[in-house]
């Protein structure tokens, strides 16, 4: 997820009430993309099989094509790869992040001038009383 | 939280791992401006006093002054408002966030020309293997 100094910004895509595209997607979309197989993302990114699984699944449904295409046997084309589809929509979000990320700029200056380093120390247990 | 079509944009400005300000707390700022009570704010917003309690006190911590001030007592001046400070931060929290809303539009078509309105059935039962 895109950070700028204190400000972290998040996109996700829902289409009735799932969701399409998010910062947990497009990693994966990457991690599958450079591991070559769906198991082994999931691995890289310390995601269990079965979540793994169910976000491509979801991924695949949200979009006019899959994103991910497993192509089982054990011909010369068989494993797991980001379609061209997946490739666009992943290109696209992070194209949407970047925007975001520099849009945020302006409007970010104004409140990092207020905003301290480090949090004060909480009150919390002798100022708890609301007049 | 800012929904454009099917995009939801969250921002989310952090100090050593504290939350100093996101969409909860500048709906709790909004609502503590209308209601002139932490508590009644927490009920409007359906949050526990105690939570509620502690966002204020995580916010209050986070900027150069308070973003939230109560003065006890029976007196003309007793009760809770948002400061100068709070109006100025949840002022600029808001035009951070339409200015995000504003960059996204661009991007945000590539990628909705590629999205259906509603996600395909899953066949998650059915087609589990991986290659």
């Amino acid at each position: 997820m895109p950070m700028v100094g204190p400000l972290k910004v998040k996109a996700q895509l829902l289409i009735g009430g799932e969701l399409a595209m998010g910062p947990g997607k497009a990693d994966l979309l990457e991690a599958i993309q450079s591991e070559g197989s769906i198991s082994a993302a999931g691995r890289k990114l310390g995601m269990s099989y079965r979540r793994t699984w169910l976000l491509v699944d979801t991924m695949n449904r949200c979009w006019v094509e899959p994103l991910v295409q497993t192509t089982p046997g054990g011909g010369e084309h068989r494993g797991t790869r980001v379609t061209v589809m997946g490739l666009e929509v992943l290109k696209a979000y992070r194209a949407l992040e970047a925007e975001l990320v520099r849009a945020a700029a302006g409007p970010l200056a104004v409140l990092e001038a207020k905003l301290l380093d480090t949090p004060k120390a909480s009150q919390a247990e002798t100022s708890r009383g609301e007049a």
